[in-house]
């Protein structure tokens, strides 16, 4: 039969916050490529006969280059392989999905997606708070915080980032966060704003400091190191540390 | 033993992209209150002999007012039961999660939040997109179409709306689309972006039209009645229609 490429979201590090369809991808593939962001516990969903390659991709730390991915990827299914592309959170959310989708459609492979719960709102119900809330966040908008040159994107809007009426999200932002958060005073943010930074979200490491905008850029230095997230808005008033979900036995 | 309380996310609507945290909750409920958009398939997780009961509340049908879900919920809760308040997508992500939590929390109940897959992701997926692509858009952000009194908000940001370097995904927006495109129009939005209209994303009657900003209206007028939600933005220049996960097997 013919091989073929799924983009498959791991979610934001739990295993439980896995999809079914993600489950069902991981124990159909003969390969998976995965991402250094993705938790050991949701690669042993693999089959033990399943072949898995760090590929890395996310993070700071060298890795291959996109066009080897692609290649790689693409060579396997046209062995007849189905190969699953195992992303950290969900692949339509700064995977760099539509990069691998655009190859395999350019080769003729067929191509799928499993979505996946990013990694913004895996820390939200962690906090438990709600990313919207009515009254108070009527827009919720996530932001890389680094561009290809790995800096704040030049033309990141200020305006967007200012409203008092949304909930921002900023991946990865350790080494941007001083331009981003210039960037949102300048535009008229208070920096009383309410911040989170958390480093591991919903995985048993996670860490989290609950400040201010005006604070941030001291709380995220005393964080371990770890896949970060920022988020900011007045919704996190009710943020609350460690909320996990009881077990259902 | 006590009660709790546990916010769960339905996903978009095929129970393949509920996560295992979701279907573990739904297992161990002695009673779900659900959305009417959640679809009978995720439902058919709960055990036999949990009580099931529809609340309403998403869309425009005439639904229990918030107040008496809150009430019944903390009610259920108090007597020693596990609810398990069933909402489609994410509870964090226009869901009303926030008064609910802040009723459990007031009433001393535990409290716990499941995250899901949101519809803008599972609509992405099946289109075959990614939200998010380097050098198109790096920031994704999700509005809703209508406030508390059923109009688009005032305040919704016109600047954040007519951004090019945005994806908006925009929900439930039947209503308030031609004001919301109006207001993206007039902030300097060109009429050519692209934009996706979808009722029933990732469910088997999911219907979509490929458009543009300028004649979205339009498009919309022409889609069954449903769940409906819109995706603007350079990004959807790669949409393909009906993109599905293969089979497993």
């Amino acid at each position: 039969t013919g091989g073929s490429v799924t983009l498959v979201g791991a979610g934001p590090g739990d295993p439980e916050l896995l999809t079914l369809a993600a489950v069902r991808a991981l124990r159909g593939a003969d390969v998976v490529l995965y991402d250094d962001l993705v938790s050991p516990d949701v690669l042993a969903f693999a089959r033990r006969e399943a072949r898995t390659m760090l590929v890395g991709k996310t993070g700071h730390r060298p890795s291959c280059r996109q066009e080897d991915i692609n290649v790689l990827m693409i060579g396997l299914a046209r062995q007849g392989k189905r190969v699953v592309r195992l992303k950290s959170g969900d692949p339509g959310v700064f995977g760099r999905g539509g990069e691998e989708i655009a190859a395999a459609h350019e080769a003729g492979i067929p191509v799928a997606i499993v979505p996946g719960v990013t990694a913004a709102q895996g820390a939200a119900a962690r906090l438990g708070v709600s990313l919207t809330e009515r009254g108070v966040a009527r827009r919720v908008q996530y932001v890389t915080g680094h561009d290809r040159d790995g800096a704040l994107p030049e033309d990141l809007n200020g305006a967007a980032l200012a409203d008092p009426g949304v909930t921002t999200a900023v991946y990865m932002p350790r080494r941007t966060v001083p331009a981003l958060v210039a960037r949102a005073l300048a535009a008229g943010l208070p920096a009383a704003t309410p911040a989170v930074a958390i480093v591991d979200a919903t995985r048993p490491g996670e860490r989290r400091v609950i400040t201010t905008v005006g604070d941030l850029k001291d709380a995220i230095a005393t964080l371990p190191a770890g896949p970060c997230l920022v988020l900011i808005g007045d919704v996190l008033r009710a943020a609350r540390s460690g909320v996990r979900a009881p077990a259902a036995d």
